[in-house]
């Protein structure tokens, strides 16, 4: 193997399959990177074995030669030292050669580095994944959904499906829910699909971050691929597979309440920044808990008290309150973070009393949808 | 106590005595940030009995109000929940005022924040400091000294002396020398000074970071006061104290070789830059230690070699080369330290032999010498 590569695409392949790279594995040879070369261009692959990308650097792009093949072959190499080495590298191209007994040379400038390279024939093949019933997303709509219901996924392992969050496709429409059994998310979109197939699986919520971390914010479409056990993410020359989670997802339907007793319209940010302001006190007390009151004269009252330390009270303009007067606390954590994911001007928040779960919703959009359990404290 | 003040000038304040603040302290007082009003402004104070900042916020400047006083008093406050809270705070003016008890209210346009404060009475009083032997000099120098010496300080308290950057003051120059007994650096700058005393004291290294933080980039005047025990920093509208360190502080003078053997003269980046490279292979092996030798051609050649990872090997153009040649091994850590003090474009490296301390110093200035012990490895 042998090639001149352009650093800065080098660079930014070897930082995208890094987000697959753990040190922390039993299986040696995932420590490291697989770089190919082929006449058509390289492809650098890492993976934890949960988690594989794939990103392909071609020979020319937009008549720029971007790699230049002198021999094709491929390698493995540590991935620690080699994404510290590319970024340091003094010129902007580099020569990458495979000599004898899996020793790397990388020159760039006057700067030589020798490498102990592993067997590439070693390293683990990626899953097959059969094409048939691809369907299509724009990349920014798929981080939104991302972002929209990840941060909801359970952290302990007692329920290891609720840290996934299940993607159920349904008539042309993807729906994306995520649970911790205190508060659920809820994103729906409609997809491009060929195929009457639904689906119905768990991704890791692990798995949806490091996607989400490596894809840039534009509407080019990424194509999805489900298979039983296996999901797999096309976007522009990369690959990112992820395995599933087994086990059958609860069904969340019955836990939205579909009628409410009260209902509040109200800015988003002013609503954010009260409750943050209300958590300060609250984050040392029992579990950052704040209240909520509704006022007579269309407004609302946000507090928090801890004898300890003190208290706080604010007082917010409501758009409009309708149905029943109601007192009730949550957690402050779990509603600034569902604030977090909306982003119209206006929230309406739908409560069923003080003890019963609440929604929150943009005003006049129902693709996504926040749902939080109350705190007992009245 | 009563005040109405501009916020942002609250935040700045809370900001720069929070760095005199510690939450890990026996005395509980010290966990809190003292408030003074006066007639004329506000004077805030935090201290964890090694350093003490004072911040004093004027009742206007420039023409433009900046504090309202109501009612002259004192208080202190919990500084983790205080300095939160002001950052938080929805509008540009904040009200406070010490209701009975020692409770505080924080009004901010429709937020009202009630706080337990603590008995201003108990925190201890600032050391008295006898301002009869000041010296001036610029921010921006005083931060260049602290930047140029403080990191070479030890981190191990075996010989406490050596936490801290030892400050002589001899015929209007002042002398900051900091060694952690591998390597040693030494800055000299002349000082406007009325007196004919000399000093000679140990400032610890922590202080002179926290210092440096809390200091603007720019050439106005600090007044520096030294004492048996404690030196002063003032600042416009801020007082630093910080204890010295007891005991003598070693005369590294003789440390320092007169002669030389090997002098290069290089561009400071790129041998950084060369040494950081050779670096990358080298932290896992053996102490993060590079070579570096003389080559026939002006040129020098920096390499490292860990045979499990690889090894790197460089050249680099020297702008000369004059005397023996020569091979030595050192800690890439300690000369990418010393070489990032140097701010020209050249270096003069001087080497009296591979087992004897070498200097690097920026050409044509002498104010400013980083020393560094070899590895003995040949």
């Amino acid at each position: 193997m042998r090639f001149i590569i352009q650093r800065d695409r080098l660079v930014q392949s070897v930082q995208d399959v890094m987000k697959a790279v753990t040190s922390r594995t039993t299986i040696p040879i995932l420590t490291g990177i697989k770089i190919v070369a082929t006449d058509e261009g390289v492809t650098l692959t890492g993976s934890d074995s949960d988690i594989s990308i794939e990103s392909y650097i071609p020979k020319e792009e937009a008549g720029d030669e971007i790699v230049e093949i002198k021999q094709t072959g491929a390698i493995v190499l540590q991935a620690k030292f080699f994404s510290e080495i590319v970024k340091k590298l003094p010129t902007d191209f580099v020569e990458m050669e495979v000599q004898n007994q899996l020793q790397v040379v990388i020159r760039s400038g006057k700067s030589e580095f020798n490498l102990n390279g592993l067997d590439p024939e070693e390293y683990p093949r990626l899953p097959q994944v059969e094409e048939e019933n691809a369907f299509k997303i724009p990349t920014d709509l798929l981080k939104a959904l991302v972002r929209q219901t990840v941060f909801a996924v359970s952290t302990s392992e007692t329920r290891p499906v609720l840290t996934g969050v299940n993607w159920k496709v349904e008539n042309g429409e993807l729906i994306c829910i995520a649970t911790d059994s205190h508060r659920l998310a809820l994103r729906k979109a409609k997809i491009e699909i060929e195929t009457a197939h639904n689906y119905n699986v768990v991704i890791p919520g692990k798995s949806l971050n490091e996607l989400s971390k490596i894809l840039d914010d534009n509407n080019e479409l990424v194509e999805i691929v489900i298979t039983e056990n296996q999901v797999l993410f096309k976007a522009k020359h990369l690959l990112f597979f992820s395995r599933l989670l087994e086990g059958n997802y609860p069904d969340t339907s019955r836990l939205i309440p579909a009628e409410s007793k009260t209902e509040v319209i109200v800015n988003t940010k002013d609503f954010l920044h009260a409750i943050d302001r209300a958590s300060l006190l609250a984050r040392e007390g029992r579990n950052n808990v704040v209240r909520l009151a509704t006022l007579e004269s269309k407004g609302i009252e946000i507090s928090s008290n801890t004898p300890e330390i003190g208290k706080v009270i604010e007082e917010l303009v409501a758009q409009s309150i309708d149905g029943e007067e109601l007192k009730i606390s949550f957690s402050a954590k779990y509603v600034m973070d569902a604030l977090k994911t909306l982003e119209g001007h206006e929230i309406k928040i739908s409560f069923t009393g003080a003890m019963r779960p609440f929604l929150i919703r943009p005003l006049n959009d129902d693709s996504l949808l926040q749902l939080i359990l109350p705190v007992r404290t009245y």
